[in-house]
């Protein structure tokens, strides 16, 4: 079940929109997209996923937990690399089925498991182009990564 | 098709998230997340999805096109508000599934259709809670929309 004791029912359209009753829309898999920003510098850390567990538990406990989609399990950001994420801020969009999450990482200050601060540390090229494109990386790895 | 001569397929997993070949993943919907930022304050402006041709679109003009889920139609942000998004970055997160824009925004500087710069402008209660969680306005709408 997508619900929690935290959340209300879906209203109308403009009480979701404007209104400020918590009313998450989880999609057929019982999951809501969640980004998660660095509550210092606001660089893009991470995208992830939360059901409603997940986002019960981190607006609970302040600590982010997520849904891993490959895992098929719940899981508290850090507990293995150590790269908590302590939530500063959480913020919801306007249709309320996206979630912001402003957060102090722990650790080595990264969030992303093959070793950058940010999931995004690639980018696309834009503009003209005739075939398949080359990404471009934007950032060094963390030291505590640089030889894996 | 969730295709595109500027892709590559989806190769192996430490070539898709170390990799530079651009081999982003669309869901089963032929959907993929993208997160649009302003480029020059960072602030994190709205989440939507793109499919395979707005993603395309979108890096050969610069300009952000968008794949809305409830008009099922590519749209270009800004058609009709105004609220143009000029691209200056695109990035892709480690596993492909997730992109992140910084875009210079049109018109009034916005980007929610309910009138304000972001979307994301509304809080959750962090914390011990017992019953259905109050939201908390955390911006000021857009001159040109403060009285919608």
């Amino acid at each position: 079940m997508s619900t929690s004791p935290l959340f209300s029912p879906r209203g109308q359209e403009a009480e979701i929109e404007e209104g400020t009753a918590f009313a998450p829309k989880f999609d057929a898999d019982g999951l809501i997209p969640a980004v998660a920003t660095d509550a210092t510098t606001g660089e893009v850390l991470m995208f992830a996923w939360m059901n409603a567990e997940a986002l019960e538990k981190t607006i609970r406990t302040g600590e982010a937990w997520y849904w891993s989609r490959s895992r098929n399990s719940l899981w508290r950001k850090g507990e293995t690399s150590g790269q908590t994420q302590t939530v500063r801020d959480i913020r919801i969009d306007c249709d309320q089925d996206a979630l912001l999450l402003k957060v102090d990482v722990g650790g080595d200050g990264g969030a992303c498991h093959v070793g950058y601060r940010s999931c995004f540390y690639r980018s696309v090229p834009v503009g003209a182009a005739d075939g398949p494109l080359t990404l471009h990386i934007e950032a060094e790895k963390l030291p505590g990564h640089k030889h894996s």
